[in-house]
């Protein structure tokens, strides 16, 4: 472990103590003489009482650590079982906590044969907000993803930071750091909450002190820090703080498949089986040659198939993701412990308001499932959505809790991601409309929510930081782009949307390229030459498109209709496609009209919306119409309509 | 009605007492002195006394009928009610069979005020097996597809019958009959048994007496009587038979959703809503002016769609299948009734092994799940197979009996058709092989059976009546097309082929055409140059097809691990799939090499199928080979593998 992140941790504790231990919750009248840090590394940093599981196991890494034997005197704390691991220089301490125990400070004193005891002071703190409160992202919200590398730098000085190994910025780079932190993200808030967005999915933020390509944050290092070059942990509160001050929710992308390789304990690993093909790492750790058998097969549905092979399934869900990621072995009990308190250390310490699970279908997936369920058990209104990469709905619907599978898999999963509806919505409007091609797709597509236990909580997206931008997928055509945001925002799901979409960032000189994908968001360095914040040199089309979304985002955050409403869609004919939502008091219809000419549309077929003689309100221009014989629709255009009842006195 | 009908069910009548009567079966003693049938029309024209639905209603349809008060004085039977309809010309009489009725015959009285009485003999059977003894089709049986106007004449004379409304055969138009009838199957079972088919399904054989058109038999306007064009009654019987002493099984093709136009009660209709959309027939009967709301949107999604209009779901399942195929409104409850009791009735008569429902989804779909519910109530080995046609698993696992439903629908259908398995394998077959292409396809297609209640009572195929032939989708490629059926019947399924595969047929002229899937099969028609049925003039390629899929059929009907073994496969690598299938003592590997080279496959990977060491025979070439280190595997080929344990003394 190099001296920068062993500071970092110490600030991030101090950090801590100074937000949480001077408030007013109740100290253990314990003392703690002397706060002692004796020891390297122990994992969980801090813990809190008042959690429904009692049990903590801290993970304690230090030379020769395992042939100590360690002490508490704390009232309700005890020690109820003390293991060693493979490696000497780990302890796996279980404690039990007591109900009732007290926050406070207490010492763990490990004591040796042959040496002077040691020391380390833990604290325990007390909770700041009931277990409830911790609400998760759900169908009300709308959910900007950033990726924080290219989204703004608010503090250029710590762009490259000393001892890591990836040094230096370069924006003509797309695999290089650009310099976006956290609190560009922070100080951009108003901009992101003025479009209409409730949440915000920042891509991972803990450090990933890897050779390179470490600016997208999925291959961590230490899953207990902010990666410097983002920030501090004073800053990721920072953000959280001031989320939760709009009454914005802050999403944490989390990967309990693997880690970077250049975590700090592949230097030391504890057990011979704490990663996956441990034994192949360690072969070839001088000799750099990876066989295929160390990264996975990532055929995911031998998670499902009830024919899949032994060794398909093994090399799947413990093949590495890529050679420079560890495969984690949650079938290891402390480290699939590790991974549940990391995982609650940070909904605690953030505030949480949800967890994005990265490749979710790789890990083990028994554990993936108690994982979930220990998330879901502390917090009984918190969300979780798991990767899973498949177009194919039954794997969608394999995964959110409460689908009745075959196999008995029980997942605990509120929410999955609709990969289906993404490629059926840019299919559908690209395609040359025929019987079984173009908006069809869309409606088809919706029509498989009849095998998902819960459609509202699933989320929803046109493209991520993975996939190519949805204005390059839709060829650049704005009307057509329009038609697909119109559309995501008024389905019956939780959607998502990539930053940039607003001012139609693209890919096209390498569509599908990652790095490109995510470009910087202009304005968001000093001395951009446009300023999507301030809208300075944006394209007329670019303004157009961030007016479009900001309309139907804030209409969308009070509108019962869109975030609950049933849901009533009628079969496209002639490339026109009419969806409903509705509630009592309100209707909203979404229509796409992908005709290259105006269309009057005969609205009898529609009778049972109910809206004959009512008049409708487009929720973008502010037009009202009435809904009497026929409609007038723009060429190519889709259009979102409102009608509510008046409020009774 | 014409003469010729009435003729025809009169025959059928007394062929069924020359068969049934005469048996050792105990006949009522009561006496009818007189068989009268003064009524034109009685359905079902007889039934049984043993079933366990103790009731029967009978459709009376004779001029002036429904001002007539019936009587029937027979031990066992009474009038619990009479209905009439809205056209005076029938009555619907609902019997109840008392238990331990006998067999016999009796008369039922019509009085009327101001006529004499009508007398209409009727009879109730014996029946002449167990309700137990009626064993459907399952994954034990391999299923020869046939239409029955395109595969063998044997009856020359009756190629076009007076009084029809399509007169004349003309094998030169694929439109037009050919002259193919029920006798002409019968003559040539054993070609079909030696093959290694252990059932037959022909297309349906009831009259269609449509003005073109009419070969396929679709469009029924008679659902009690044989079409004179493929015989009679007894020749259907007989193939019934001829069929049961090979202890092979019938597949009845029913329809439920529609008739023909041309159907008799069409121009006499007892209700209102005995036909959907009826008021706009009546309206255009004589206007020949179809609107696009008679005939049916077409979209299926509805069925199971959350979201579907109304409007939507109505013009789905009572819009009519085409503008000449009425849509019977199985909503009103004689319609339900006339429908359940026609298909008992066929059953019972036929000894059937099986029925295939006709376009599933567009008849009501709770009647449809009340009508397999009666049909398996009175046969509970029976099986059944709709017709979903969708390439999506989701709509194929929920019309399946037993799937988890999230609507609550209940289907009692054995079988569904796997539409989504046979795009899966021409795609995989024809796509060059990458991450997402080719194998993988039907790797993946397969890997949904976590999905299905019940894969292994799933009917695969490759084509069928409606479907561009395998050989032509496949460009024509034998090796392809043999690693398809060879794919087919290894599979966890019950694999339907569609006659003439054997032999290559195609559809190159015109791919895709319907008239010339169902070409003639050769040697069918007296004077035919060449003659599958004895392989004169086959080329070599049909020849090594026929023999090729002779062996696997062959093999497959006494193994264990092809009709009920474990499923286990391998996800493509290299071009190469394998799939195996096992019990206790017999493990039966399929291997495809798609690879245009011969291709050593390392063996080590698949281990767990535990045939180290052991002696394999190929199927096919009945070649012996050792299980070791590498197989040798020919260029662009397929191979199934055989390991039996010896049987012990």
């Amino acid at each position: 472990m190099n001296a920068l992140k062993l500071i970092g941790i110490v600030i991030g504790l101090s950090l801590l103590s100074c937000t949480e231990m001077t408030s007013k919750h109740q100290v253990s009248t314990e003392k703690v003489t002397e706060i002692k840090n004796d020891i390297q590394r122990v994992e969980p940093p801090h813990w809190w009482v008042g959690f429904k599981n009692k049990t903590l196991q801290l993970l304690v890494h230090h030379p020769e650590i395992g042939n100590a034997t360690p002490q508490i005197n704390y009232t309700g704390v005890s020690i109820t079982a003390v293991h060693k691991a493979e490696s000497p220089n780990y302890l796996f301490l279980d404690l039990e906590l007591a109900e009732n125990t007290l926050p406070g400070q207490f010492n763990i004193t490990f004591q040796f044969e042959d040496q002077p005891d040691l020391v380390q002071t833990y604290t325990l703190k007390a909770r700041s907000q009931s277990a409830e409160d911790y609400v998760g992202f759900k169908s009300s919200d709308a959910i900007y993803l950033i990726t924080p590398d290219r989204f703004a730098n608010a503090s250029p000085q710590n762009d490259t930071v000393e001892g890591l190994l990836e040094q230096g910025v370069d924006r003509a780079d797309n695999y290089a750091r650009h310099g976006g932190d956290l609190q560009g993200i922070t100080e951009h808030l108003d901009y992101i909450e003025d479009l209409g967005f409730t949440a915000v999915w920042p891509c991972p933020v803990l450090t990933n002190d890897m050779p390179s390509g470490s600016y997208h944050g999925y291959a961590m290092t230490d899953f207990y820090q902010v990666d410097p070059r983002f920030g501090t942990l004073a800053d990721y509160k920072a953000l959280a703080e001031n989320l939760r001050g709009r009454h914005m929710k802050l999403i944490m992308d989390q990967v309990a498949n693997h880690c970077g390789l250049q975590h700090w304990w592949m230097k030391d690993l504890p057990f011979k089986d704490w990663v996956n093909y441990q034994e192949n790492y360690e072969k070839y750790k001088s000799d750099w040659d990876w066989k295929t058998t160390i990264t996975s097969n990532h055929r995911r549905t031998t998670n499902q198939d009830p024919y899949a092979s032994k060794i398909d399934y093994k090399e799947m869900t413990e093949g590495w993701f890529v050679s420079d990621m560890p495969d984690l072995n949650q079938r290891n009990p402390f480290m699939a412990t590790y991974i549940i308190q990391n995982s609650l250390w940070w909904v605690e310490t953030l505030g949480l308001g949800g967890i994005r699970q990265d490749t979710y279908p790789y890990p083990d997936k028994t554990f993936m499932g108690q994982w979930a369920e220990a998330i879901m058990t502390e917090y009984p209104n918190f969300s979780i959505v798991g990767e899973e990469w498949s177009y194919n709905p039954l794997l969608i619907g394999y995964w959110q809790k409460g689908h009745h599978n075959t196999d008995g898999y029980q997942s605990h999963l509120s929410s999955t991601m609709d990969f289906a509806m993404q490629k059926n919505i840019i299919e559908a409007l690209n395609e040359e409309e025929s019987w079984d091609q173009g908006l069809i797709k869309m409606y088809e597509g919706l029509a498989n929510d009849f095998a998902y236990t819960a459609p509202k909580a699933i989320m929803a997206f046109l493209d991520n930081h993975d996939k190519s931008r949805v204005y390059t997928e839709l060829n650049g055509d704005l009307e057509k782009t329009k038609m697909a945001l119109s559309y995501l925002l008024t389905m019956p799901r939780i959607p998502q949307i990539y930053y940039g979409t607003e001012i139609l960032m693209d890919d096209f000189d390498n569509p599908g390229d990652h790095g490109l994908i995510r470009t910087d968001f202009p304005g968001g360095w000093h001395g951009d030459q446009v300023n999507a914040f301030t809208g300075k040199g944006l394209s007329t089309a670019q303004k157009e498109m961030q007016l479009f979304l900001k309309q139907i985002l804030n209409y969308r955050k009070t509108s019962m209709a869109l975030q609950e409403g049933e849901t009533l869609h009628f079969a496209p004919e002639n490339g026109i496609y009419v969806l409903a939502r509705s509630v009592t008091n309100e209707t909203v219809v979404h229509i796409i009209n992908k005709n290259e000419s105006p269309q009057d549309l005969e609205l009898s077929r529609f009778e049972e919306l109910g809206l004959q003689g009512k008049t409708l309100t487009n929720i973008v221009t502010h037009d009202n119409i009435v809904w009497d014989k026929t409609l007038q629709l723009k060429a190519k255009s889709s259009v979102i309509l409102s009608y509510k009842v008046a409020e009774s006195l």
